[in-house]
């Protein structure tokens, strides 16, 4: 893991819902919130999740105990098993109180809706005496934070937050992360950096660059790995981050995608639009993935307009001019075939580029000679040669899908790069 | 959440690894085991996350003083921050003798593989005295059960487990559960049912079916809710559940698409392979996620041939025949469109099915007349008039595509039910 920086503040993280706990939702707040601190140069001590009920209380109490930052998320809804509010009062021993101006910004929340509040949302104005109101412009149940010593019982800060993320990460940019600015100390973050390769692996950082990003004294580095793309995250003062950059990239140039975050749909997107190009695909065994992938970028109607999902052969011969005697010699997972469905969506498209995918899903069709896995991808540019790559990515269908993709998408970006 | 049922064994859940806390590794073990361990009729009564060195030993002790049984996972490979088996023996006070039989098993692991076995993984066969070893048929580290009373220090069983997935699940099934069974004393979990239902959200339940459902003794019920789609769980004896399930099923027999955990696109897949038909898709605003999701299915490839991706205007025009003065007239985004985008994907795809959405994804595109969020949604069948809705999905990109996504193939859906 490698030296980990000094943690100037304990935080404790509570997570609270018994949809946790079940199996029908997963914790995203951990992840989330870890990452988060991390540009901060803090860490989450522990997390502790608990059903909603009487286990908060309990959870609270170890929680302040040992933490010299609580932050709890969940339960400060308006049903009856959303207690986190009342369990805090009563551990710290804190009288609670209506606020006003929080009332009468739930009531325009709802009368914003044309909806009429309900009872129940009342108690979301309750809030303890001293406490400071956290405002939640995306819901009706407003943050709370309790600064250490405010009750006598405990030197603990606390931050009580709302569940839905959409809800929870606006205020904790917008509330949370000045506080504990102050409260640790700390006026900068270290630097932080996430380089995205795509079409590598974590290994190949092993092999390639690990021990001499090692070598490089207070530098942090972490892999997070997804198929056919890699990020590194590296942190460090701005000197070592800088250094650290500079053997990932000289060791994969053609590899890095991003520095700020970017999606390679994105970056992709992007690079058409700067170089005015439009590009078309050709789909068959990714079926459609690759132009969801490319719409789901704002903005994206400027650079794609024609997209083919071909899953049958005769779609491939219809609509984008496959020869049928080359699909019935080669097989419909082959080089021709994948050069003419870049050539023949590049032609009707109408597009600056194409690229085209075929291959074996799988769980069945493969064969001795094409196993599952086996994939073509061709690329077509106005004026140019076309390029076809073979690949072979046997993973089980949804994996194959994405790396499919990945390819595409990659090699699209490779030749709008040059 | 209803009445849960009576818990009769106390299980605490320690997850241990330190890229759990800095983002970059999201928990699962926390839902998988959840949902596990109620399918026997139990729960986790609270779960920590802790990093890998000192913490885990403390989360121990704090786990072992609480639980009736306490599952840590994770922290039993082979380097130096790899540290819950020997945190365990100190804390319950067990020497570690290496175990031959353990050391012999890992040494063919790596012989099988052709490999040498690292000296660092010589230390994944010491065992605490007394503990029964669980095979790892996946990996090298075998798991550790120690029976409760066995150090004397507590009275609470212990499991160690391994992080990874496919070899934690494994074991889990094959060594837990009979252990779990035997500690609990439950032969049999629980009937556990999960409806999935389309087009409903979860108010819908809240105000439709919550009460009579809470007035059925001993039957436990909660709800899982994504964009277009909740699942509604039930939990209890063979007949409350039943009784339950009848209830839901009365309400809302329209949007019922399944019982079995099957989702909406295979279920699609399933009733058209069934009636022996094929179904086309023409994608406007969903940029191909409705292509892509039936092709998430094995088997589509026998009831989807063509899908088209008519991002542009003149896409529509050249592929489907969108007639280009209605198109003028009307706009893209309207019931004519709409119409003939299903009912030229019908014809050009050759299929018995077609459905076509064309929609204002946003965040920019809106009208005062037709807002982002705006969609029509077109459904033509062989010899059959052709059908459009209207929709208003204003919650953003990624939702409203996977909204549309659910629209479309729940009108596919109900034309193939009757």
């Amino acid at each position: 893991m490698g030296d980990w920086m000094v943690v100037p503040v304990r935080i404790e993280l509570l997570t609270t819902g018994t949809e946790l706990l079940l199996g029908t939702t997963r914790d995203t707040h951990g992840a989330w919130v870890g990452q988060r601190l991390l540009g901060l140069g803090l860490r989450i001590a522990r997390q502790v999740t608990v059903p909603d009920g009487q286990a908060v209380g309990k959870a609270m109490r170890t929680g302040l105990e040992e933490g010299e930052v609580l932050i709890v998320t969940g339960g400060l809804g308006p049903t009856s098993d959303d207690l986190t509010r009342e369990s805090l009062a009563e551990v710290l021993g804190l009288e609670m109180i209506e606020d006003k101006a929080t009332l009468r910004t739930i009531e325009e929340f709802f009368a914003s809706r044309r909806r009429v509040m309900a009872e129940a949302n009342r108690k979301q104005a309750l809030v303890p005496v001293g406490a400071d109101i956290l405002a939640n412009p995306n819901g009706t149940a407003p943050g709370l934070y309790l600064a250490p010593g405010l009750s006598g019982r405990c030197n603990c800060a606390v931050f009580l937050l709302p569940g839905p993320p959409r809800e929870l990460y606006p205020m904790f940019e917008a509330e949370v992360v000045p506080r504990l600015r102050a409260l640790s100390g700390i006026e900068e973050g270290p630097d932080c950096v996430e380089l995205k390769f795509v079409g590598i692996g974590e290994s190949d950082f092993h092999q390639g660059v690990d021990e001499q990003l090692e070598s490089i004294g207070g530098l942090e580095h972490g892999y997070c790995a997804r198929p056919g793309e890699v990020d590194l995250r590296l942190i460090g003062t701005p000197d070592v981050v800088k250094e650290g950059r500079l053997v990932a990239e000289t060791a994969f140039a053609h590899e890095l995608v991003s520095d700020d975050g970017a999606s390679l749909e994105e970056v992709v997107v992007r690079l058409l639009t700067g170089q005015g190009m439009t590009v078309a695909v050709a789909e068959s065994c990714t079926g459609g993935l690759i132009a969801s992938r490319i719409t789901d970028v704002s903005g994206s109607s400027e650079v794609f307009r024609y997209g083919f999902v071909t899953y049958a052969n005769e779609a491939k011969c219809d609509l984008i001019g496959v020869d049928r005697e080359d699909l019935l010699e080669h097989g419909a997972v082959s080089e021709p075939v994948a050069c003419q469905m870049a050539e023949g969506a590049l032609r009707v498209g109408k597009a600056d580029m194409a690229v085209a995918v075929t291959g074996i899903a799988g769980p069945t069709g493969g064969s001795e000679g094409k196993p599952v896995g086996t994939v073509f991808l061709g690329l077509a540019v106005r004026g140019g040669e076309t390029r076809v790559v073979k690949q072979f990515h046997p993973w089980g269908r949804d994996v194959f899908k994405r790396q499919v993709s990945q390819s595409a998408l990659n090699l699209v970006r490779q030749a709008l790069v040059g």
